[in-house]
């Protein structure tokens, strides 16, 4: 048996854990702007990106970012398995546009902003299984075609809420694999969709705050690991109050994270940049893995991260209906060999 | 090595072949009064299946369907390693809903009407690849949440295509499991997005046929099997044209599947039930495949079913923004034990 899972746990263990042999990231201008800007592959200055429309620069994005992650792995299309990607437009059609262009065998995701870290842990589970030699994965999310299909279009300057966050323009991709050189994917944990009865659409870090604290302290009980074996516990897009609600509630299970607890929406614009709340969006966790966190994997800063993508499963169908925001967060170690 | 994919494949083999111990279907009215409303385990006279909207009715849908299969198992929910699921509507809120109401580690897919085969096909993968003991896979569709969500409410009564195709009202859900009783999923080959340059939604099971011919094309072509081998190829929901046109391409790469290949869109309703070129949706392959194609491999009908699920991956803003449609297509080949 190439990998198990323990009967009754969310996570599960990889016996060869899979290799990230390349990521690639590709950013917007806010994104080019902020902190993190110097670890993006590619940074573009106009959110069209030279398309008509920005769901097609969305495409581009991710594309490109598929594209460059194969190029640093000195591999072509057809080295590949499987592609496993997804995004947050209606239909995934990013994801759906980007795999007309690749001769791939694709399984679209949906797991809203979580998506990344769905399809790291996926891919992990096919190679590891034995189905898959090297598996793309990559997702996106643009802030102007998430606004005006979530909130509102941004020619009309809508006023935000402080709870809000900012949908990042960037996508990000990497390639793993069963063997090869580069930090590796050792666990997975997968979270349960939980609602705790928060409603309002502004705000969906407090949404999703309980799912990742779920998986979280499920990921702990599971392994029987404390937060100080990891250098860095991150979650996706929880922004700055979501994060706050995550670390106290991981705290009321007992477990304390805060040392060295961070969020991909706190890291990637600074003080400055009106963002509110941070980043949010598939694209979000992705260019902070894929950039800034394969960046400290390698360089050694950090050995042990146990990143978290977060992800709020509403529609604005759902809460025109009345329904609350359900949230999910799925968790994968990666170490540096 | 528990399974293994050939190298520059698209099929893989299970080498424990997952074991489908349980489907169940509840479906819409209309699919009640077609020629297989006796294969379903439950049939509801009101499409609003007693909630307040047809997206709510669309959720309990699905969640009745899941419960049912998992009661038909003799299981709980905590007997369940992972659930695998999507649906037609933006951000797949049916599967995620109902996924709020079940504690099940969750993974939420997008392959538009392909998403039952694409679940099937994974969820096989993480049981032979040794990450899980039980898995619940499950979809739905709705036709008059599909209908106002891709095309038109359906109160404005637009006149349609003779090329359009009826969106199911209905879910299936199926447990597969390591081991038990029942049918077993030997194969899966999964689908590249193709797309023809069909552009008129009218028409998916047009666009759709191309992916579908394809796939069908590579898993003859992977397992070096002839079409005789199956009792029957049966695709998702490409309708009466579809069909056709799927059947030419497979005949021009030298494949004669004409003998023993139909449709579950075709299958579903009678020629008096004015639903033009057949059914389409999520819950199309699913019902048919949870209730009737389940039944007939249980009474000896069939022995080996090459079942194909095929995707139409459009949007009404991807057709707005004058794009053309990708399609997707799945196949499973499931054997009576």
């Amino acid at each position: 048996m190439a990998a198990f899972k323990k009967n009754g746990m969310q996570t599960v263990w990889f016996e060869n854990p899979p290799v990230i042999i390349s990521t690639a990231s590709v950013a917007g201008p806010m994104e080019g702007e902020g902190p993190l800007g110097k670890t993006f592959d590619k940074v573009f200055n106009d959110t069209y990106y030279g398309e008509e429309t920005w769901e097609k620069a969305e495409q581009r994005m991710m594309l490109d970012a598929m594209k460059k992650a194969l190029q640093k792995a000195n591999l072509q299309e057809n080295d590949i398995d499987f592609m496993l990607a997804g995004d947050l437009l209606n239909q995934i059609i990013s994801a759906n546009f980007t795999a007309r262009a690749l001769p791939i065998p694709f399984m679209g995701l949906y797991g809203a902003c979580s998506t990344m870290y769905e399809g790291m842990a996926l891919g992990s589970m096919l190679i590891d299984g034995g189905f898959a030699g090297r598996v793309l994965v990559g997702t996106s999310s643009h802030y102007n075609t998430a606004e005006r299909q979530y909130r509102f279009p941004t020619e009309l300057g809508v006023q935000r809420s402080m709870t809000a966050q900012w949908t990042v323009t960037g996508a990000g991709a990497a390639v793993l694999a069963g063997k090869g050189n580069g930090p590796v994917i050792t666990h997975a944990t997968i979270g349960k969709v939980i609602d705790m009865g928060q409603g309002d659409p502004q705000d969906m870090g407090a949404a999703m705050a309980p799912a990742a604290a779920d998986t979280i302290v499920r990921h702990f009980q599971d392994t029987g690991r404390n937060p100080d074996y990891y250098d860095l516990v991150v979650t996706g897009d929880l922004g700055a109050y979501g994060k706050k609600l995550a670390e106290q509630l991981v705290k009321q299970k007992g477990y304390e994270i805060s040392g060295g607890f961070t969020d991909c929406g706190i890291l990637i614009y600074n003080g400055s940049q009106d963002v509110h709340a941070g980043g949010s969006g598939c694209g979000c966790s992705a260019v902070v893995t894929c950039g800034f966190l394969m960046e400290q994997l390698k360089t050694g800063r950090y050995k042990r991260i146990l990143g978290i993508g977060t992800g709020a499963l509403l529609s604005p169908c759902s809460i025109q209906q009345g329904e609350t925001i359900p949230g999910i967060g799925h968790a994968v170690v990666i170490e540096a060999r």
